[in-house]
């Protein structure tokens, strides 16, 4: 690793007037540019992307189609609120993405700025819809930070924290995580245990004729890429057929390509009736979405749903620019096949390393649990030795839950960045395994 | 008015996949391009721009050092999440507008995407700093569409339609507008009844010491551009300290020079707690943050407040930009000149036509309410012919309240411009006198 | 005042293990034993009841006929749950109280112990019937101490104050105090601007199809004994009746004959569709009902509103023997005759004395403000001092919000009884003229 | 079984004016008298009470010294309302109450009218005295019907149908019901499994620091007779009183003797920081109390809970007299023995009849599970025709949660009676064994 000065300068910097509240603590870099899936910091040092900006810039950084379809809608206009009135690029995006949307029959959108104000909106629109008033959400989901999606998540408790009372009418079900299932659990007995804790609230405490939508993420992301168990996907789904509960879900994280499809909830054969999407969908650029059935959506009139500068220009630009990437570069497949890849270079690692537990990957989208050999339970110090060490060797890679590293490059990454990001993971784990690492000094601050 | 073509087959196209609930109709166009006040549609049309995309466009359409910002930073790199890691952009953005604030003594800044979500924000750090759980905001007032901003409003009651329960803990007080002004009452009269029906929740069933936050517009936006009578801002203000109530400040519609201050709470001589800012702070690209008291921000621990692309390198870069064109091209002082041109105008408008209510003009914003002369009552009707006569004449004005029209053009727009949409204004105004307008076939549907 | 000795002895004892939250302190006696109007302390001192124990012994104290049946039915049964099976009191009570009930049609009771609960009841009828969540209640209201009804409540902080977050959905209106008139205000303009205020929530943030139920006491207790202005009545009752809100009466301080009708709507000419009876209803023994049209209470099925002991067999035989007194000994034209003597004794004393303000009287039911005759502003001291003395010369009246004596004896009080107790009030009202009364030690700690 | 016909009547005539929702439907009985353990009804018709009152009868019914205390007191006075002055029942009944409850240190009492207001009263002072706002309660579990208990409350679905939103900040957690027990899982893994499951919410969202209060019944009463497996109730005590949460026991369904200790947590060894008790505190007379360590209660100010009858001086009286017959006929010891018999009956029973699953017997408190005895899971149609055989045989009992038997007698009851009741229960049991019962035509609406 190279000089740290100019990064350690600006942050200290903007640290007199940043909000604690909003940054979880990793390396001490200030990113200043990208390609691909290389960043360079302030000081001039590189680093492979194994995060993508947490899933967000799926097409790498600094797509050329993605850069000047953002320069050229600069130029023409930058803004003007479809609140209000619409504008050429938001009126392509809007079809092509309900023509995308995992949803048969007609199809409705609504923008949005983030991931989180389209979970709000789910909300809203599942209780218009059905005239309910209670969602359903699990365990481990992160959902996003305003008031309606901070109150569907449940992964960080610094999400809940000295901000309540939060919305009401939400219900946490557990999620089927499975290093919960018990020693000797089957798969069915595993999805028969959740699917019986999932139903004991409609039970005893909340009439399912009053849910409005179950949300969930097919796969969740911050609560460890961990993909929820077919067997129980169907199961709920079947539940909420049969109850006129939708079926909502949020494929902010898990969508636009990242799992080697468009949406993770394809991996189900499930149709969903409400759909989130941001982050990797302008490619970075504050851009969310709602997809849902039209009737659905059109249970609300305006302005229920309206923020000024969601589907603006330039951040539409981005995403229709992003859309032809994803489709012309031929991305999901390519998440597929270097997905594999990865799964097998980190099985093999499992094989080397016993402090390496249950290995996840479903396309380039993975989460790989580092354990205590001797109890099995997650072992935090152990995964913040590693991944800093992974950062010190060049490449960003970071921890979910304390002891699951996460690992989301940018689609569009090479082989070759591939190998050189395993080689460092490689080498980390070695060194993990011979007990060299050390932790950094401030690692009682990193991760969630 | 030119060929509507281009903009009816786009529209139809978009109006396929997009929801009713996101847009406030007004007039079928499609923007295409703009250039300081002009808008380009579709078909060619152009339009002298009334609304700045309601304020969010301060800086003007295009101004070519915002889009060269944003161009350029696109090229270096568009995102990478500030959840995680600095960039170059948002660093240096960061403490320039702590110290642009209003607020004396350490000030932090936290990124959002939009104006709704920092109002979101703000119950967040007033709850985590007061450790109370109540927040008084205003009637008619707009303070967005995520969930706990959208709690906070009280401007249209599509905002709050078949999506409760709504956050708890959130008492609506009546905001003195200038027509409830009983006849015969005195200013101070005026002002004591309003403070007496805010203290009225205070004494019944509202625990002082329980709220922690009093949030206001001090010039409210979408509630018709109405400034708090200075006295009632006062009282509530001594009121909210000798209680240790937060003073919240909204300025996503009326800050960022529009009211011919950076804030327009700088007009009342009050320093705030927190505040909001959005909408113009990156000429229209999503961005949003509130800024507070270093001690009342550090309240919260991460993630209780982040967003994927808040703070975003292309719009913070596009902010750093924004800053500087207000600075360098001195808007401030522009929106004073030209709002009291603009002042000028109305009132003389308003002696020819008893239609033309109660005129208000704080720098370039401003709302002028058109009534029925026998009633003094409000006239919707009135007020619809007009605003779609001077569309027809080439300019875009929309109307608040049903019966206030908008006025908030970009703050650099030329005098010349100025003027012409002057005479198309006194045209409208004159038809009407004349009754030779009539209503639009939509009428039903237009406006708030 | 003889001596206090047992009743000091007692308190101290009781002191030590009873709540501060459940006593609102006036006079440091411990009630031993009554007749009609008057009571005993352990100490052997009387009193007249100038309170009815908070107007819940309308048929005054042991009356013989409310004893023995008390006492016939303890020896036959004293309880079996109503939740499970009928017994013969209640089964008789039902339909005699739903036949009394100022509801035309089909109408059906629910039991509860406490007018409390039966508030919560209204609001579960009126979201059930209607299937809309808010509920409409007024400042100054006492509806109870449970979550639903103190939620309901607006008449002291300590119902509120550390006991969020209470019940959603609930929205409180101002209610007109006559007080609260402005200077040269009519009636008319009163009450249309109150009208007014009555509107504001429901054109700014509170959707009226959303709306439940209205509750109102026509009358308030706790707020001061105070009429609602019969034009304000009609308009609101009409503003329900035109958005299918339901209108519910809160009867339970002011029902049973305290107003010389059986309910206090009665006064109005309205019919409401849910009531809400207490206090007087079974003499005092705690027993409460909700009486409603057949469909609405009829909208929830078992177990949504059952209590073990509501319905009990001993307090529905007080409560029939309570109907019979009232009807044989026709206390409803006593109460209305007596109340017009009180009047204009009250009247009397106003002209004679400038610090009594605003008298009113609704059969033996009153409240008279005691004022600063500077200011007109309401005066507590003055108000404590003469409470006070009535008390030494022995009579129970107590205050409410401060500065009105609560004047509710029982309605079988003799006119001997009744001279007796205007000679104290007199005494005292002439010698607070005198300047001669001085506050008890404990004065601060005293009344609501 | 006699005649029915002046059941039938008064039951029709009832019926058109009384509540569905307040019945929860077993047999057509209008209850007229009652001595000890004897129900007589309308008919005349003699039946053995095995539920007395849902226990709220545990003195028996009409017992000589409960009858004299409600008859000497409503002579003395019947009411004045403990909100504001003492009366000498109450004043007595106080320390007394306090004394016996199971906390050591100051502690102090605060009065209601019903179970259910005691557990809303729990609510309000667990919130005051911890500054916290969330409460924990179990699913299975029954704390009453207003709005506080209601939403503490998960045994019944119609227990929340159509009556939201209900009050924000009660998390609800898995009740460890025994016939959850995994196949060959022992009590510790069942008991860690709970721990695990109740763990959940703190670890994913919910902020153990915010936590006001765990409120548990000791032994669940509605929710079957069910008593917290003793290592699970280690576990949560430890929690709370490592997190400053509050540990708060409803004991009014199971205290006042019922299960051979005065309060059911005796039986675990733990003292509580708040109770709620009810239903058998007077002797079925409606009459609650929350007892609570003193700094708790005196973290409110008046008027934060205060009932105009709660306290009332008949009540009070009742509930000193019950206790003086608890203790004077040594109850405690009663319910002990006849319970061991009880157990020993039942016992028998299962080894004679497949269909009789968990036998649970604590004190005369009893569930008994009837289930198929070829899938192991309750059986709502066995227990049915059951329950209703031994009523035509003459004695009352009902069903839980469908498939459980409650039997819980007067603590009075003769072994005479219990004998006669047991052959009952035999004679049934043996008819359904040989197939001889049928289900009552109202099958489908009786019971829970
Ligand atoms: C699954 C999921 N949903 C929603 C969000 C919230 O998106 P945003 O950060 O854009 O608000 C995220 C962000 O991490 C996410 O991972
Ligand atoms: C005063 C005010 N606050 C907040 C907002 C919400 O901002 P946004 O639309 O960016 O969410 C607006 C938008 O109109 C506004 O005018
Ligand atoms: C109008 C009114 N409603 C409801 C109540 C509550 O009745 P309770 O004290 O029996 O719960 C009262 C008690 O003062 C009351 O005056
Ligand atoms: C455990 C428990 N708590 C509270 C209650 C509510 O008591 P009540 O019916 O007196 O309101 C009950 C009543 O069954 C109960 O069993």
């Amino acid at each position: 690793m190279g000089s740290m000065e100019n990064n350690h300068k600006i942050l200290a910097k903007e640290n007199e007037a940043f909000a604690t509240a909003a940054r979880v603590k990793y390396y001490d870099i200030v990113i200043n540019s990208g390609r691909g899936a290389i960043l360079t910091d302030v000081d001039g040092n590189q680093y492979i992307d194994l995060l993508a900006s947490a899933s967000s810039t799926n097409t790498g950084h600094c797509h050329p189609k993605v850069v000047k379809a953002i320069q050229d809608q600069a130029a023409q206009i930058i803004q003007y609120t479809p609140a209000y009135f619409a504008n050429s690029q938001a009126a392509r995006l809007a079809p092509r993405l309900a023509e995308l949307a995992p949803i048969s029959g007609p199809t409705e959108v609504v923008w949005g700025n983030s991931g989180s104000d389209a979970n709000d909106a789910i909300i809203k629109f599942a209780r218009a819809y059905t005239g309910r008033q209670y969602i359903v959400s699990f365990t481990g989901a992160y959902h996003g930070s305003t008031y309606g999606s901070m109150t569907l998540s449940s992964v960080s408790l610094n999400m809940a924290r000295k901000m309540g009372p939060l919305l009401p009418g939400v219900v946490k079900v557990p999620f089927p995580d499975p290093w919960d299932k018990l020693p000797d659990e089957s798969e069915e007995q595993f999805v028969d245990r959740y699917f019986k804790m999932f139903k004991l609230p409609f039970k005893t405490y909340l009439p399912v004729d009053e849910v409005a939508a179950i949300l969930i993420e097919p796969i969740q992301g911050d609560g460890g890429i961990v993909k929820t168990p077919p067997e129980f996907m169907e199961k709920i789904y079947q539940f909420a057929k049969e109850n006129g509960i939708l079926f909502a879900v949020d494929e902010v994280n898990q969508g636009m390509g990242r799992t080697g499809k468009w949406w993770s909830i394809q991996h189900f054969g499930i149709e969903p009736d409400l759909m989130s999407v941001g982050k990797s969908l302008a490619s970075g650029m504050p851009l969310s979405a709602v997809v849902g059935r039209k009737e659905i959506i059109e249970s609300l009139g305006a302005p229920a749903n309206v923020y000024t500068t969601a589907g603006n220009p330039v951040t539409t630009a981005a995403a229709n620019a992003t859309l032809d990437v994803i489709q012309d570069e031929h991305l999901l497949e390519r998440s597929t096949k270097l997905g594999e890849k990865a799964k097998q270079f980190f099985e093999d690692e499992q094989k080397k390393y016993d402090f390496i537990g249950d290995v996840r990957m479903y396309g380039l989208d993975g989460g790989i649990n580092i354990v205590n050999p001797q109890t099995g339970k997650g072992d935090t110090a152990a995964t913040t030795r590693i991944m800093y060490r992974v950062f010190e060797l060049g490449a960003i890679i970071i921890s979910l839950r304390g002891n699951i590293l996460r690992f989301q490059p940018p689609l569009v990454i090479t082989e070759e960045e591939l190998d050189r990001a395993f080689e460092m993971l490689d080498q980390a784990f070695a060194e993990e395994a011979a007990g060299k690492l050390s932790l950094p000094d401030n690692a009682e601050e990193l991760g969630w």
